[in-house]
């Protein structure tokens, strides 16, 4: 079940580039020159229509709508979900060249290339289009404001060898399709003079606001025109042999997610127009820029000797970055981000688990906002819990707005990492970024009401001997519903032990103020510690193994190597039933906890589980790999290792998933980046000094990247001969299984 | 969580009376008061409109439409679902006396009467109606030929003591509500000459016909009229003081279920009614009356000295045999007959488990075709096999065609005991009604296809040394993904055993014609005898414990007791997933295995295992107290065994579950006879000999009921102080543990 590689992009080292266009691949494309800045994505259409397949596609972090209520006599049972919803298509654009209308998939074009600038943050696109003989030079530059968050820019050039005649319909356009459905926007407000439209979704009233000024070197006269759902701005002019005729279009796009006055939110999206043309698009573009620079002082990982992965690693931080950076406490980070509609635009577990290692050490702002998120949504979370019976707070396994929106039971009512991985990305922040404020204030709030949803969703046994979860579904999705899964009751007992620990350490007005917010009693403290001693860890001292869950060694089994390659994905050849009653794994569940409390365990005890559930593994989850290959580093198997780390900056560059069409797998693009720094940089966070044992792929020739760490910036910068560590101030680590302090720099060899 | 009865109706032994008229109670009653004859079932509703909570119901067997298919990317999972559809209302009628319109939830009425005699079949409604200072005596009539499957009669006679201008509708009217929805009906064909309509369904193409004639004692002119799926015989008279008129309609429905012409239809049922016409009314109701005293001769049960036990019995036995007395192979009992659209029409397991027994003993022939519905069927069964990626036949939890018509995978897809109950179907049947030519003809086919289900989906443990279920759902719906179900694995123990051995009983044709038909394989024959060999069977013999499934002594512990009441059922007031986490019981799963297979088990092994399940179960299905009171009868615990009895053949009669709106729970119905029988009369069937341990509740002062039982009538007759058997051949019997020969009568006391 070897993944394929679809090399459609040139490799360059800060550069995603399209050398000549093939319709068939227009959706992929469309994904990888995404742009977005948190505030707003928008997938790489071209601004014309075209007659390829295509997801036009442009999204707002936070808006959504509600599905139709499901008929169900179950309770618990989530009867409607919310999603993400296609939103205006601001950047759209009709271009006729002596009445033609420009269709790249079907006119005669050369010198074709569009460029995805990630040291930028600029997308571009040139071509020469030849009809009726002439010879016509186009091209389009777009890209959105990481500062302003509402701003974005397109700008059109023409350019012809003879005489044309020129018409450009700059469109704001609602009328757009989601999952291939028109999508019901509902017009509440329009505005000619900054060509601007209000409107709104249906199920939740949240605003959308879209207005633009455009401008163009030559005397012709823009009309302004309006139907519903639509503004245009067109021009007709003549354009002389050998003059190049540039338009620049200024687009202010605005949300209230909470649907307020519309009027309002008109002037506000025309005033920030105002302040936009004021600066205008060059100066704009230049600021932009040098956004993007600092970043990638900061952030940037450089890998020589594999340029493949080199562009890879940096598409995956520049998608990162672009997705989310903490501009917004209630923003979060998608599945697929804001590149397109598939899974909803929901958040699940992997933000803690697999994004938030990546804000820690790079953005501990950002990292304080996506626990923010999970506090902002309390309120569901307790709701949700009541819903199933428990009390204090149940985190949801897929949400934009704090909700449960999987409609599915099995995992919504059995999934309880979700909330565990709440309690963990708690302490991982503390730990890394230190922010005593957060952990005693909303932190400890959380964890308390987390603490009472594990203890009251988790049982006795029959005896009454050991506590544990019975009826879940752990992060191996092909064990559906069973009892004492391990990273459950693993989870739970962390959770409960650093609850305990946090609450001990509260000054007593801390702890009062906790108590008044809370209601907390020593009852509950003591019950909470209860919970966490008498937890069951199916753990057998003398094979140093973990039992998945109660049971899972007497499964049938089967060899993986044995399933025909062609029956996978299983969801789509086997039976639903038949998936979960065998010792396949569709993702690590042991490997899991054990590489999230890494300190916890000795290397003995990683490598029996590491090899015996990996062989069981099939990664039918592209988070998988990545653990993985980070377990493979640490137990020094680099070749296997490699093997896994493999297609993991490239996941979407390359399409390996065959669905890349659909979105950028931006929490597996976060999981690449921990690949590197936890895989090969050996980076272990989790305990009481950071842990670096860097290592490198046989092809590398040097890998460096920086953290910030303990109000420090660190760089590590491994050659096959030598690790150099270079800090901006005192910083005590581990590394290579020593403790080492670092101050200027440290030169180790390897 | 003790029921409570609402009595009201009067308790007569042979007749259920309404001798005052609650609207409230309505439906309830128009349950209760449903007529059936197999091929057709109408509700007891009010002939004319009423203003009262209603549900107007009649339905065909077999006559049904498909659900809009719903989305899901999940294999093996049923997209769309069918149901018995809510068919003509041709019982309809309006009637006027000056000018106003009857209807008896407004009416100022007096010596109201309905009353359904059980012992002739007959529906009949009496009243006198007051308005405008008159008195107009009404009274209803109403009954379905259980001879000619296609008839059905009404009469209507008014009288009153001055004189009155009556006008009177008859209408067939296919403009019915499905779950208060409208049907849309398709009208095909209509014909003014016999007052008929054809219509047809939407989704599934099915024909169903109703004409009729109306005739009355009056010189008045019927007219017909007819608009969209709605004819009308109208008649407006004008009647004396004194003078008595009797309008008699006879009516003929007729369905094509594969859908052919509707004019030959047509041609069918205007012919059928003019036979009908030719017998006349009174000589038809006659001779249905002959039909039922034939049927009470030879299948009543006697019940002296608790008038509501016989009358509710009498209930029970008259509404079996009204939904199914083996007229047509292609028929099924539905959860709840033919008189409601709760349960959507389905056959369960419950026809093999449940029902089956009652025929085994009254109608041998019945039983049969029961067998033959699923050797009908068994194309579905394969299909559905293969959609579960197993070989031979699996047969659906629930279903009107065949088809699985359960849309929760969970239960679809879990749960084997639809498939197993059909090998123990056939088992049975063969043992008492010895039936060798079904056995080895459609009987052997079967059993080989189920055989080849059952290899298919069970699977070896981790270590290839035994064999069982994974993922499975037992009879005990609150465990709901489990592995090793005992009640799973012991019946498929037993089909595997009992198909080798009838495969060894062949002749060399016999298993020749076996093979042509089945392709079945020696290789096959050694992998059954292996499965069963080495299927797990959880007993402790120290305990003589079954485990209910491999885990579930360790599951958390709820004492039924401790539950509020008010949480009863816990469907209605636990989140979906919190039920399945403990060691509460729906309904028996090990103590049914063991009624099953009776012989099989010590009286001290039912002992045990009764003692440790019976005080986990919270009896959330009807069918579970009988269980329970059979066992109980058997080991002595008189006491419990009248408990669990209880309200067992007055369930629907006194509403104890608070839904018999919604239709009667036939297979409810099934299950007190065999709580009698099996119970009281300890009759068991699955040994060699048929065994007899007749008791009594304390109550009763006589029991007597008649079995059908190798190829005599035998009478079996208790009293306190004696049993009285009586054969109309000889029989070797096993009673009170002894084995007796009787042959005419034989007393023995108690």
């Amino acid at each position: 079940m070897a993944k394929q590689a679809t090399e459609y992009f040139s490799v360059r080292p800060w550069t995603v580039e399209e050398e000549r266009f093939d319709p068939e691949r227009n959706r992929v494309a469309e994904a990888v020159f995404s742009l977005a800045n948190e505030y707003m994505g928008v997938r790489g259409h071209t601004d014309e229509e075209i007659s390829a397949p295509t997801l036009r596609g442009s999204y707002f972090n936070g808006i959504y709508e509600y599905s139709p209520e499901q008929a169900s006599g179950y309770l618990g049972v989530v009867r409607r979900t919310h999603y993400m919803i296609n939103s205006v298509d601001y950047f759209a654009m009709e271009l006729r060249v002596d009445g033609v209308a420009f269709d790249q998939a079907k006119a005669d074009i050369s010198d074709y290339r569009r460029v995805l600038d990630m040291k930028k943050g600029l997308l571009t696109r040139e071509l020469v289009w030849k009809l009726n003989g002439k010879s016509v030079r186009l091209s389009f530059e777009r890209f959105l404001d990481m500062e302003y968050p509402n701003r974005a820019y397109q700008r059109v050039s023409v350019r012809s060898d003879d005489d044309v005649n020129v018409e450009l319909v700059f469109k704001t356009d609602f009328n757009v399709l989601h999952w291939g459905q028109p999508v019901q926007w509902k017009q509440v407000a329009v505005d000619r003079k900054c060509a601007g439209i209000v409107c709104s979704t249906r199920t939740t009233s949240q605003l959308v606001a879209s207005v633009s000024h455009v401008d163009g070197n030559c005397n012709g006269r823009w009309y302004v025109s309006a139907t519903d759902r639509l503004v245009c701005n067109t021009l007709r002019i003549r354009l002389e042999a050998g003059h190049k005729f540039v338009a620049d279009r200024l687009i202010v796009n605005a949300v209230d997610k909470r649907g307020g006055d519309a009027a309002k939110l008109l002037d506000f999206a025309s005033e920030e127009l105002s302040r936009q043309a004021a600066e205008g698009y060059d100066a704009a573009r230049k600021r932009n820029e040098a956004y993007w620079q600092r970043f990638w002082n900061k952030s940037d990982i450089v890998i020589e000797g594999d340029d493949a992965d080199q562009q890879g690693i940096r598409f995956c931080i520049f998608q990162l970055q672009q997705t989310y950076h903490g501009a917004d406490p209630t923003d979060n980070i998608g599945a697929k981000g804001l590149t397109g509609e598939a899974y909803s635009g929901h958040a699940f577990w992997d933000t803690e688990t697999y994004c938030l290692p990546y804000y820690l050490f790079n953005n501990p702002a950002a990292a304080k906002y996506l626990l923010s998120y999970r506090y902002n949504t309390l309120e569901q979370a307790k709701k949700r819990a009541r819903d199933l019976d428990c009390t204090g707070a149940c985190y949801p396994i897929a949400t934009l707005n704090g909700e449960e929106a999987c409609t599915l039971w099995q995992h919504a009512s059995l999934q309880l990492q979700p909330t565990t991985a709440v309690a963990y990305g708690i302490a991982h922040y503390v730990n890394v970024c230190g922010d005593r404020a957060f952990l005693t204030g909303p932190g400890a709030e959380m964890l308390v009401e987390i603490c009472r949803f594990l203890a009251s969703r988790g049982q006795w046994d029959a005896k009454n001997e050991y506590f544990g979860y019975y009826g879940v579904m752990g992060p191996d999705e092909f064990q559906m519903m069973v009892n004492h899964n391990t990273y459950t009751n693993y989870m739970a007992k962390q959770t409960f032990l650093f609850t305990l620990r946090t609450v001990s350490s509260l000054s007593d007005e801390e702890r009062a103020a906790l108590v008044a917010k809370t209601g907390l009693k020593q009852s509950e403290l003591d019950l909470f510690e209860r919970c966490a001693d008498k937890m069951l860890i199916l753990y057998d001292s003398s094979t140093k193994l973990f039992e998945q869950h109660r049971g899972y060694y007497e499964l049938p089994h089967i060899d993986v190597d044995d399933i025909p390659a062609d029956q996978f994905p299983l969801y789509s050849h086997w039976s639903y039933d038949r998936i979960y009653r065998n010792d396949i794994i569709k993702q690590p569940d042991v490997l899991m906890f054990m590489f999230l409390y890494s300190s916890q365990f000795t290397l003995e005890q990683k490598r029996a589980n590491y090899e015996f559930y990996e062989p069981r593994c099939i990664h039918e989850s592209s988070l998988s790999p990545s653990v993985h290959s980070i377990l493979a580093s640490e137990l020094g198997l680099t070749e296997q290792a490699a093997n896994f780390f493999g297609f993991a900056t490239r996941l979407d560059l390359d399409d390996y998933n065959r669905n890349t069409h659909e979105g950028l797998h931006l929490t597996s693009i976060a999981a690449a980046w921990m690949n590197i720094v936890y895989g090969f940089g050996g980076v272990r966070s989790d305990g009481e000094l950071l842990t670096l044992n860097p290592t490198m792929p046989s092809g590398w020739k040097r890998l460096c990247f920086r953290l910030g760490y303990g109000g420090c910036e660190l760089t590590v910068d491994v050659t096959p001969h030598r690790l150099r560590l270079c800090s901006t101030g005192k910083l005590k680590l581990f590394v290579y299984g020593k403790e080492v302090e670092v101050c200027g720099e440290t030169v180790i060899p390897r």
